[in-house]
């Protein structure tokens, strides 16, 4: 609670609601006591355009199905490898006609646009967001990522490392 | 010091060969509290693909002229506008030919291509950047940016909010 913020689930498991494991992005931190276990290295991934991979970089599952979201894969670029960082940087992509599960939590998100169109709906407004487009998703704010188009949507999705546990919001 | 790291700067004055001035991009933190001061807006800063400049967001000096560094500009896309994120995010622009300093710290950078090619360099080494690339640069590791084309060359620079002072190398 140094950094005076709530509810933090650093040390806690992975919320199912999460934007991402925490098995799988680690604490951004490389050892408890926050300082990295070993000498780190530098490390580049590079993009595929044709596929939307990075080098080193595995796809995995949003999260766990819970009926909340649909069609979202996701790429941990930065977190969970001994990082230091306080942040970590993920790629989302979401299939025509998938979306993320609308939420909202304390900590902040902020989106860039990398792939082709999406809709970014917070506090009942919806963006239209495209290439490199930015969004500050602001503390407590519900939102979600939609596709509502016939292309594949990408995007950027950075957070503190340390952070909250979502919350869903039921109702739309 | 809560954090693990030393040497904070965040509450000091803005170091000249900073990545980015500490008055224009603030603390990170919307209060002392590390609260923010107030309800937070959505932002959107949409991206213009002819400019390469973002909604909302002016062009600045990349830092203080000192000699070690040329031709760089800096767009502040999140910090400084009471945001609560952990993280600052930057886009930088080098002009063919330009750099920015040679230099070391303790924190992290987060470096993804944007715009063009140009040349990261770590720790001796060089590493073409192109489109969405990303590099990771390890704490301690001596880094440049470096523009050899004749096109402009921009990247996105992910750092922690609370950093320490950047530290000049003089040999190459």
């Amino acid at each position: 609670m140094s950094k005076g913020k709530e509810n933090r689930t650093s040390d806690q498991a992975a919320p199912s609601c999460d934007w991402g494991s925490k098995a799988a992005e680690g604490k951004g931190k490389g050892s408890p006591g926050g300082k990295p276990a070993a000498r780190q290295r530098t490390r580049l991934h590079r993009f595929d355009s044709k596929s939307y991979h990075w080098s080193g970089v595995k796809e995995e599952a949003y999260k766990k199905p819970d009926g909340s979201w649909a069609d979202v894969v996701r790429h941990t670029l930065i977190g969970g490898r001994g990082e230091n960082t306080d942040f970590h940087l993920r790629y989302f992509e979401v299939a025509p006609g998938g979306m993320t599960s609308l939420e909202r939590h304390t900590h902040e998100h902020v989106v860039v646009g990398v792939r082709g169109r999406g809709v970014c709906h917070v506090r009942k407004k919806d963006y239209a967001i495209g290439l490199l487009d930015v969004i500050y998703i602001p503390p407590g704010a519900e939102h979600q990522l939609r596709n509502e188009g016939k292309r594949p949507f990408g995007f950027f999705c950075i957070v503190d490392a340390e952070r909250d546990r979502p919350m869903p919001v039921e109702d739309m």
